[in-house]
């Protein structure tokens, strides 16, 4: 993270990013974790390891029966299944980095963000998209290793998730990966700066205040 | 303003600074005008003119009756008055340079603030601070020209102030001008990424989508 006086550090944040299949969020929330130095955190997985994949860094990989326990004893931020499997968000190693002041960043889907912000309403939720339709459609069909049928369901999911936007706090248009993630870079920083974020300063200034009135 | 691709830029944002006395929100506010091009509002006061103070540029200068009915037919933004002058923000001006896409910054205490967050609940809210008590008391004594009854009133009053800071969406501390005006700057530019500034993409992204699947 690059420096940034305008406020005082306390606890990390949560941040969460979504966005449109073919908007970049993967590689913008990659670049935040390796150049920015964010914390990241590593989901739970019922689906089995694939090939180089290690456990407890691409994954935790876990029994169903683990998953379930997971669920049960509210330890996880949120999850979802999908085809059989399951993923989620183990809680305890999120909000330690936040209690040690690392902003950690999720990269989850609608449903798992809709999760998180009723869990932390303080959560900072972003939605990546592309420049327009067009571009998102250049983007997904790029390869040409779709047909049009896949194609055609995934620019429908992205019409479905529309409707999810409004939810989040911010929306960032996606036209180049390295101007992007450094706005989101400066985003998350400038939330540290809200006011709610910044009580202990507001707390210490006042009771310094007093001391010094005493004084004269 | 710096560029920024990360939105689309729809109307200007109302932006409100205010802080303690000492804390630089004057000196803020200027380098926001002059270095990054945001509009300013010119407020109507009832004081009779200073020396070389311009109407139209510096205040506008107006009757107590012409206050009276700016008042009275809902055209100012936010009012306060002291010792017997009045000081407001015309809303006409304001809203259009917003409506022309400006974002406009207001320089105002919080008392003013509070008026105009009510009003307008999607004003951005800024309460710029020193860094420590220490550094303000010492801004405040730094000339050497006040009183110790005057400076302690100042200082009673920022303890009265801090009261107010949990209103404000964002507090600022003002360590280095530059890097604090930068900060503002990126701040600011930050709040058009909100998701309820960027309705217009999201619906046009929409449409733009479904008549790409209505094509394949």
């Amino acid at each position: 993270m690059s420096e940034h006086t305008g406020y005082v550090k306390g606890k990390g944040l949560l941040v969460v990013i979504s966005g449109f299949s073919g908007a970049g969020k993967s590689r913008i929330t990659k670049k935040l974790i390796s150049d920015y130095g964010y914390a990241y955190s590593v989901s739970a997985t019922t689906r089995n390891p694939r090939e180089g994949e290690q456990n407890g860094v691409d994954y935790f990989f876990i029994t169903k029966n683990e998953f379930e326990e997971m669920i049960s004893n509210g330890k996880l931020l949120e999850y979802n299944c999908y085809v059989g499997n399951c993923y989620g968000t183990p809680k305890e190693y999120v909000l330690r980095q936040m209690e040690d002041g690392h902003d950690v960043i999720l990269e989850i889907d609608v449903n798992g963000a809709a999760q998180v912000k009723k869990a932390y309403p303080e959560a900072v939720t972003v939605f990546v998209t592309a420049p327009d339709a067009f571009e998102l459609k250049n983007r997904l069909t790029g390869r040409g290793t779709e047909t049009a049928e896949v194609v055609k369901q995934r620019l429908q999911r992205a019409i479905e998730e529309t409707e999810s936007v409004k939810d989040y706090d911010f929306m960032i248009i996606n036209d180049d990966l390295d101007l992007t993630v450094k706005h989101m870079d400066s985003l998350i920083r400038d939330q540290h700066m809200r006011t709610a974020n910044q009580v202990s300063y507001v707390e210490t200034f006042k009771k310094e205040m007093t001391d010094l009135i005493n004084g004269i």
